[in-house]
């Protein structure tokens, strides 16, 4: 019997840079141009059904322009689309296109777009390189910083998926008026939820612009952009692979990712986590950590976002308790929910851990109430 | 116009020891306890039919009878079915079964069964450990050092997966016993392309110990383990990500990867390894790298080895050369080789580059005088 040692250690550099602003097509053609992905000349573009014309194929036209080699490789939009099937679909499209290892993967969309994209660059021939062109709010506030990409399963959200950072990401303000404005509603939930985890000041921020946010006033989007970006990178880079800090963000999914897949994806991602968040505002409020004037604060802001903060008639609510323990925080068959302490703080349940443990029963009351 | 900068940059170690023995089901289960793996209890024993009640199901056995949680998640046997399908079967096996992210995945066979498993547990809730306990000599010299981890698509063999580390890898030779004939002959191929590449002295140990290795001889078996390792390891330590030198592990595979798709998995891997080395030991000869009694050489010990040393009469010739073009090496569509100079070293074709650009029309000549 003998043992051989492999020594692997090694310094990493995942660095990258977020660009914000108003239409950022041509920055993102100048910066391939001058080798943002070195000199890869061949561009796989990911896109949805919704964006391809809007802006994919802006993209792809300007690519072939210039004589790079392109394809656009469009999924159905929606979360539904968001499969291990849909991700082989385009893995074998791109193999028989002729794409091996030196090619980029250009996503160009919303949050379902830049998931799957990105952890399907993550294991195309073990790993080609990726940049994101967010087109919507929740992209921005979700897709950005943080380097989480997924697929769903039937049984849930995102429980397939890698860590995996992007070259560059591309927060197209401009963009976001183009949303139908469901989506425009959906995106402020990771908003909201950023200001309640770790900012009061820019809670109070969106309570006083929401108004203009939602008609797309460029100041004020470009402020929470930035101001996303800021308080998920400054979880994000203490704790990357999510083993304690990184949970807060986590705040209203625990409810919300339970929801949205028993609503079949009938509710929008963001719809589902502002369901989440009044649950969990409850909770708060339940276990003292929360008074009842910091609950109605909340509660009043995701109403003003145009956003559903009660579970809809034709939610069953005892699959959803049920649904409950496929959350990726469930520890030995326990439940755990991050818990909001007034607004701008998390609860830290012990040193370094920030899921609390709760009783199924205490749950079940919430959602009954709801 | 505003841009945010994340910084990623970080010291990672994935270092791991790799253990070799006869026997070594009682070891693992003492790493285990003492901790290899943190204080997970939850156990997800992936494995094959054919390994399954000769291995997987006695460590299965002492995982339960020790209080930890285990499931046993069988694949059939064989190359055919390192499938997104499977590893999609087993992840919802998995889900359904309450695996989250407090699990570890234990990979018990050959390069099949380590191959999709190392793959499915680095996707699996975006990473859970795995440990490989390998009973092959394929795995052996293929999978236990490197973190490549794959599966196949319709196209071609290892297009979709991940470089993944083990915590730890397990080299049971006593296994190797128990292998169908075949399997032992095939799992030479990968071991002779080590010495071919790296080590004539190696390749001498070979021509003299090639019979007592098929007869599983303990001291040449465990000699040849830990050369294995020691080279692969000495290769990819410089380019863990194949950016060059890793390149020069591909020798053989061109033409052996393709085959093996082009014959359906008729031929085992090793087998076609076998018949791609031939090829490319040709090519070098009339590259002038090699002189007619090396190629002889080569011929001989995978010959002695009981591997092919031609292409079957099945395969179409023409199909062949245009699956080539499938290889992960291929760049801007040009087919590039690895090429061996003499016997046990690489042609550097330019500085750090490893992988010749071949014409079809001389690959072609190769493939149809074989």
């Amino acid at each position: 019997m003998s043992v051989y040692n492999v020594q692997l250690k090694k310094v990493v550099d995942d660095s990258y840079d977020i660009e914000i602003g108003f239409g950022l097509i041509e920055k993102l053609i100048c910066d391939i141009q001058n080798g943002l992905v070195g000199n890869i000349k061949k561009f796989a573009i990911i896109t949805d059904t919704n964006v391809v014309n809007l802006y994919a194929d802006k993209v792809y036209k300007k690519l072939i322009d210039l004589g790079y080699t392109a394809d656009l490789f469009v999924m159905e939009a929606g979360e539904k689309s968001k499969t291990r099937q849909t991700k082989e679909m385009i893995e074998d499209d791109m193999l028989s296109k002729g794409y091996r290892r030196d090619c980029c993967v250009l996503a160009v969309g919303g949050g379902v777009v830049t998931d799957l994209a990105g952890f399907l660059a993550g294991t195309y021939g073990r790993g080609v390189p990726f940049i994101n062109y967010a087109t919507t709010l929740l992209a921005a506030a979700d897709a950005s910083v943080g380097g989480k990409t997924a697929v769903d399963t039937p049984l849930a959200t995102n429980l397939i998926g890698l860590f995996n950072q992007p070259k560059k990401v591309y927060l197209d303000i401009a963009a976001w008026s183009t949303l139908p404005r469901r989506q425009v509603y959906s995106g402020m939930a990771e908003t909201i939820k950023h200001a309640c985890l770790a900012d009061e000041g820019f809670f109070e921020f969106l309570e006083e612009n929401v108004d203009k946010i939602l008609e797309n006033d460029k100041d004020a989007c470009e402020y929470i952009a930035k101001k996303n970006c800021e308080i998920k990178y400054n979880v994000v880079m203490k704790d990357e692979r999510e083993s304690g800090l990184r949970e807060i963000l986590n705040l209203g999914h625990t409810v919300g990712r339970a929801i949205e897949t028993v609503s079949d994806y009938r509710l929008l991602h963001g719809e589902a986590l502002s369901i989440g968040m009044v649950a969990e505002v409850h909770l708060a409020r339940k276990l003292g950590y929360m008074n009842e004037k910091e609950v109605a604060r909340v509660i009043s802001l995701l109403e003003r976002a145009k956003l559903p903060v009660e579970i809809p008639e034709y939610i069953d609510r005892e699959v959803l308790v049920k649904k409950l323990y496929t959350d990726k925080k469930v520890k030995n068959g326990q439940l755990r929910f991050v818990v909001q302490e007034g607004i701008g703080r998390i609860v830290e349940y012990s040193d370094g851990v920030f899921a609390i443990p709760i009783d199924e029963a205490v749950a079940r009351e919430i959602i009954m109430e709801m």
